[in-house]
Parts: C-alpha cells; structure tokens; sequence
C-alpha cells in the first residue's frame, strides 16, 4: 500500500512539473512570437519585396533563393533545395470583357482566367450565354440548350455555413470542373463566379482542369466577380439573347525545374523520427500571395527559429518544408513524399499551415482515435492563448500524401471569415495580415510541435512506416 | 420503478426534444442573420451617412433620431427616448504638434487632444519633455525633474499579453489620470502614447479626467502616435534638452440634453422580466465610430429584428437600449439605471456588445457559479457556431449599474486582436468592419437571449431586485 502510494505520489509530482514545465515552454514561444518575432518582417519582404510567386514564374524563383536563404541564415543543422519539375502557365496580357446586351449597347465587367485555361481567340470569343447553377444542370439542360454557347456558372457559397472553407468546398467544383463539363455538350467557354462571399468587383483566380480531355475539346474559362455574375444574371434575365465576350491570351509552357526549400534541426535523441511543419511558396499571379500561402511559409520558418531563439534542442527531428506549386499541380508535395518513401523517412507528425493568416482557432487532426484523446489532453495547454478547437478532419494539400496508418497529420485552423475575399484575388496582399494574428499562428504551431516532440506518438511507428 | 422509469423516460424525450427545438431555434437565427440580415446595412448607414457621434454633437442628434426610426420601422410594441443631460467637449481645429531638437530643427508629428482635455494657450504649449513609463514615475522623480516641463507617458501595451483588453488596461491610466496626476508635481502638458499595439501613425483619443482638481491647475493632454512616440523617445536620447510644441483649441460647453434610444418587444409570459440588449450610440469625433460601438448598436437592433423575423414571440420582455455617453461620462448607463430603479423594473439578463465588431469568440459572464452553471449547459449549442469562450468576468461599461446579487450581465468577446488598431482613432471606419463577423456577432447574440428567454434565471428573482 504504501509502496504504491509512493508510487503513485511521484507520477503525480512527475506529472505536475511536466504540466508545469510546457506551461512555462509555450508561454515562452509566445513571449518569443509576440515580443521579438521574424514571421511578419518575412512575410512584408515575401509580399512587397517579391510578390506574386506562381510556379514557374519569376517570383517563385526568388522566394526559393531568399528563403533558403534565410534559412541558411537560422543556424539549422541542413538546408537545402530538393528539385522539382513545375507546370508553367502563364496568364498573359490583362483580360477583357464585356457583355452586350444589344448592338453597341456594352457593359465591361472584370473577369481573370482559371489557372491552366487555354486562352481565347487573340480576337475574343463571342457567343450568347446559358446561366446554371452547376454541372448538373447542363446535364438537365442538355446539348441543345449549351452548344455554341458560354456557359455562366453562378452558384453562390453558400453564406449561411460557419466554416467559408465548407462554403468554398461547395462550390469548387463549377471553377474546377465546369469547363471540361460544359465542352461536352458544346459550350465554347465558360465563366465562372468567383469563389467569394463578399459582393465585390474583384475576380478571383484558381486551379481549373481539363483532365485527359482532347486538346481540340479544350475551352476557355474564367471568373468573373461576384458583383458583375449579378449583373450577368440580372441582364439575362431583361434580355436572354444577350452575348458575353472575353479575351484571354493565357499559355502552357513545358514544365520547368523548380525546388522544395528544406530545413532541420537534427533531434537530440530520435534523429530519424521526423516531424514535419511547412506551407507552400508558390502563390497565384495576382496580389502577393499574402495569405495564400506567404502567412503559412514564414509560420513554419518561424516555428524552427523559435525553436532556436528558445535554445530548446529538440529530441526528434524538427524539419520545415516550403512546398513549390500547390496551386497547380501538387508537384513539390508528390515530390517530397516520393522522395521520403524512398528514403524510408519516418514522419511522425506534419503540420501544415494553409488557411490565411489570420487569429488562430485550432488545429484540425488527422489521426486515429486513440492519438486524437493524446491532443485533447493538451487542450488546457492552449486555453490560455485562445486556441479551442481540436477536431479530426482535415490536414493540408501538401502534406497529405505522407498519411500512414500511424502517423498523425495536422492542420492550422486560423479564423476563416475573411479568407475568400482575398483567396487567389488581387487583394490578397500583405496589408491583409495582421501582425499579432499572425505571430501568434506561429506560437501556436511552435506549441503544438514542441508537445509532439517531446511526447511523440501514442503508439510509436514500426520499422516501414509508409503503409 | 416502473413509475420513475417513466418520469425519467418522459423528462429524457422532453430534454431531447428541448434540446431539438433550441438547436433549430438557433439556427434559424444564423440563418437569419447571415442571408437576410440588417445589422451591415445599418452600419454602413450610420457609419457613412452619420459618421462619428460624440456626445452633445450633431451626429448623436442624428444618430438617436435614425436608430428611433429604424427601431419604430420593426413592429416592436414600444420604442421611446429617454432623456439625459450629456457633456459637451468640442475638439476644434486639428492639433499642431512638433518636436525641437533645436533652434529651427523641428520635426512635425501627429498627436489628437484627449477628450476632456483644456486646450493649450492658442499659440501652442512649448516646454522641455520628461519621458515617463507610468504615474509611479512621477512619484520617483519628483517635482525638481517635473516642474515646467511636459511629461510624456510611453509605457506601450503589453505585446505579449493575448487579450489586448488587458493589455490596454495595463495602460490606459496615464490617458486617464496622467494629466491630473502630473500637474500635482507642476508639469505644464501631458503627451501620452497611444494606445494601440501597432507602430503607425494614427494618434487615438480617448477619455481623461482632471476629477476635483481645480481649474487653475489643469493642463493640457493629448496623445500621440505610437511611431512618433518611439520617435520622441528617441529623439530624447539624444537630446535630452529638445522641446515639444503642441496646441490644441479643444473645449468645454455647458451640458446638453441628448437621449437613451430604447425599443421592445412585450414578453407574453413574464412581460415584468426585462432582459436586455445594448451597445452604446456615442462615438469618439474621430473615425466614424464602426467598431466601438456602431457594431454594438446595429447588433442589438438585430436582435429584436431576427426575433420578429423569426416569428418568435418571446416570453419576457426583450429591450435594446442603445445607450448615450458611455465615452465620456456613462450619462446615458446612469440615467437607465436610475429609472430603471425607481420604476422597480426586474432585469434579469443583459448583455453588451461594445467589443469591436469582430469574429465572436464568446461571452464574458457576471454572475453567481450557479448561474454560470446553466450557461455552461448552452454550450454544446454554440460549439457549432466556433463560440468556444464562456466565461466568468466583467460584462461591459453601461449595464454594469444594473447589477444586483440576483441577475446575470454578459457581455459579447469578438476576437480583439485587430481592436486597439482602431479604438478611438480615425481608422475606425465601416471599411474596418467584416459584415459576416458582425453578423456571425448579431446571431450568437440572439441565440443567448433566446435561451434566457426560454430559461430564465436558475434562482428567480425575488420582487425588490436592486439589492
């Protein structure tokens, strides 16, 4: 009795000071993140200084070259650059159009080209317009209404859902999809409502595909913003005989070589289990990519700088990882997982910061049950900062291909209201984010890798760990 | 057994059925609030169209007049002003300010005269600077370093503090009490750095008090920006003999008579339970007064129209007060509270928005652990809406006199991140404002007077509820 009551006794007191312990670390993070940190300096030069980063581009290779640099520059046990071959579109001279609703009677409206359309005749493409609400709509309509037509996909998100990111998944599909949809029933081009909640004159780009359509199938698409798809709509509905035209002279190029840009703080004890936090470098071609994904980048960077600034020595391997083109292509992560598949890396924990800069409400986990009840009992540990929501679902685009059955896999869950009305817009630019919301994302992210590395998993990995 | 297996299987299926009904209650409301809501509009409107509000002004007048007009718009069964004499401090032509390192080298920066201040002699104050961190300071020093000197309080909020609440709190009593405090050791002029957590350049206003002191001994106080005040610090060191010159024509007129706009809806059970919704009408001069508090008001509004929208019929009365004076004064709080005595109203729940128009986190709650015991059992109907804070604390500056050991006050916590940003400076505009995180504020605060409607109180008021 007495034996175990010692026993017991000392768990308690081991547990205590643990408890006492990450307390006193996470406060410190903090401290660190707010009072002395690097993550918005980064992200100004990111944004102001190199901009815009499509795969590719010109911008791209600068950030691969100034954040290895920067990293270099964090005294970290290796940094390097794993090659990368990208896709290369490039959107060409500013877009045009306009819809007319009678001869000579015109109304301009801005519209921006899906990434990976084709462009249009260097003259424009004219033709009347069919509105839908979605795919499935052309399939009740059929060839006879669609043919010879531009296609206006105007389904809204919807506003009333309390995550923008759920909104955004219900509507994805018409940007994504549609134009490879609608050629099939003879659309000759497709405009799309910008993914957007908010009614304003900005249209918003993203990734579009045609799959493994013919290329003589292929037509153009573009988004057109919320404000002018309800005139669109409105003016069809006065004068359905209306034609739309637009002019886009975007183009494929072959593939070029880009990089992942790594780094590691090489751990004291596991040097082989690998813990893994990044955000992707490449951005959309307009604004400066502040939020998507500039915050996510210098977040990560920030977690192994605080992990320095604090001179804690990790026992386990802590790596950041600036993915190249998860806009269009997902290349840097297959890379990155292909490449840690044939190394036979061990990730025990990835966290991916994809989700805006803004005030950080949680983190989303992707795991078993059993480790999912290992991160509720570090909830208390983040109620002070604000951090509430832990919740299994998703993880990040980029870090997904590393899921195994063991692993766990996590991703920052900043507040969403704002995201989509900068997401892949021209307004997605540095003034954006805030300074303390993003500083204290990165306190966050720092918090919750220190607790996996000095906890690790519940159930440790076995040997071969991608199954 | 049988029996109480009964009653207990009846009170489980009227549970879950209560828990049903308050699930789609709620939902409703959001719905409601984020798809057919008014409270954007009603900012724009008296954000734009109005524009700042300070107490004794023209756009209080007009700001009581519109809201009186929108509330007589909804169907409430009573809509009424209450008069109260409110103060009338005049800011007057733009401050001038200036540091002198010496003879002829100046440089221009900006301060904003804090409101209450006395003005400086018209052709401007111009004396030697003390930089002080706090009120203790002055203590220390004493007057042989103080006498004839302007004494420049620079103690920043604390960056690393997660509530910027209370990081301006740890701040704002040398804007309060600085200038009193300083004159009793003979400083001539008070400069305080703003309080705000961001370098910029935008002075922010606020309220002073000279308390009792008399006339002859009040001297002029303003504030200045945060990268000016980093600038004069600076500038100190290196010439510790410089000058400041600042002016300000700021002044004070008799009292004048302004008015508490108040609307409600008649509870069809409990019509003498008041439960009550508020934000405050009056603005500081410069801005247009969005966030604090045209947020809080067109919130408040909301809810008693979401209430009708719904076509819920509401068992207690439902009020909204949009109080006059909570800037400078607390007239409007004071004089609801003093009618609200004498008429032996029973208010047995109140809440506030006067926190910013931001993402809601949650409520602060004044109140007993039983009470806060029930409000703890709503929680689970809030999780779905990213509400996650529930707390025991303060409630807000104007029901707090309504207090008694009975009832509970709550008030609204928006995240606070971006608030100082804004508070009392001329950047805090409509543009400021997220209309879903103002409108994602107007259902979470619908939603929690639903459920003390529904509810009531745990212990139920007794009849004299001043006590």
């Amino acid at each position: 009795m007495t034996r175990l009551f010692f026993t017991l006794f000392c768990c308690t007191l081991l547990s205590a000071q643990s408890n006492t312990d990450d307390k006193n670390q996470i406060k410190l993070f903090y401290d660190l993140s707010l009072l002395e940190g690097h993550s918005y300096e980064w992200l100004d030069y990111l944004s102001n200084r190199i901009g815009s980063r499509l795969s590719g581009s010109l911008g791209a290779e600068r950030a691969v070259a100034w954040t290895k640099s920067k990293l270099d520059s964090l005294g970290l046990d290796r940094v390097y650059l794993q090659p990368v071959k990208v896709p290369k579109w490039v959107r060409g001279p500013k877009e045009f159009s306009l819809i007319e609703t009678a001869p000579g009677v015109t109304f301009n409206v801005p519209i921006t080209a899906l990434g990976g359309s084709v462009a249009t005749p260097s003259v424009g493409l004219k033709a009347p317009v069919v509105e839908v609400q979605g795919i499935e709509d052309l399939y009740k309509l059929g060839r006879k209404n669609i043919e010879g037509k531009i296609v206006f996909f105007n389904r809204p998100m919807q506003a009333n859902l309390i995550s923008t990111f759920q909104a955004y998944s219900g509507c994805v599909d018409q940007r994504y999809d549609g134009a490879r949809e609608a050629s099939e029933f003879g659309a000759v081009g497709v405009i799309v409502r910008s993914m957007n909640l908010r009614q304003d004159d900005l249209p918003h780009t993203g990734a579009m595909s045609y799959g493994e359509q013919d290329v003589s199938k292929r037509i153009p698409a573009a988004a057109i913003s919320t404000n002018a798809a309800e005139k669109l709509s409105y003016l069809l509905k006065l004068e359905p005989k209306l034609k739309f035209l637009f002019r886009q002279q975007c183009k494929i190029y072959p593939d070029v070589w880009s990089y992942n840009v790594i780094g590691e703080i090489r751990g004291s004890e596991f040097p082989d289990e690998i813990i893994l936090v990044g955000g992707h470098l490449d951005s959309w071609d307009l604004g400066d990519g502040a939020h998507d994904d500039g915050a996510g980048v210098v977040q990560s960077m920030e977690v192994l700088r605080l992990f320095k600034k604090a001179e804690y020595r990790p026992k386990r391997t802590i790596r950041v990882v600036l993915f190249m083109n998860e806009e269009n292509g997902l290349r840097g992560a297959n890379a990155y997982a292909d490449s840690a598949l044939s190394n036979r890396e061990k990730h025990i924990f990835a966290l991916e910061s994809d989700a805006g800069g803004f005030t950080p409400r949680g983190f989303s986990f992707n795991c078993s049950d059993e480790e999912f009840a290992q991160v509720e009992s570090w909830t208390p540990l983040f109620k002070p900062y604000l951090i509430h929501y832990f919740e299994l679902g998703g993880s990040g685009a980029d870090i997904r291909p590393l899921k195994n059955k063991h692993n766990v896999l996590a991703g920052l869950r900043p507040d969403s209201q704002r995201y989509f009305d900068h997401h892949h817009s021209e307004n997605d630019t540095f003034d954006a984010v805030n300074k303390r919301e993003l500083e204290l994302g990165a306190a966050a992210m720092t918090s919750l890798i220190y607790l996996y590395d000095k906890y690790g998993l519940v159930k440790p990995l076995p040997n071969t760990t991608m199954e």
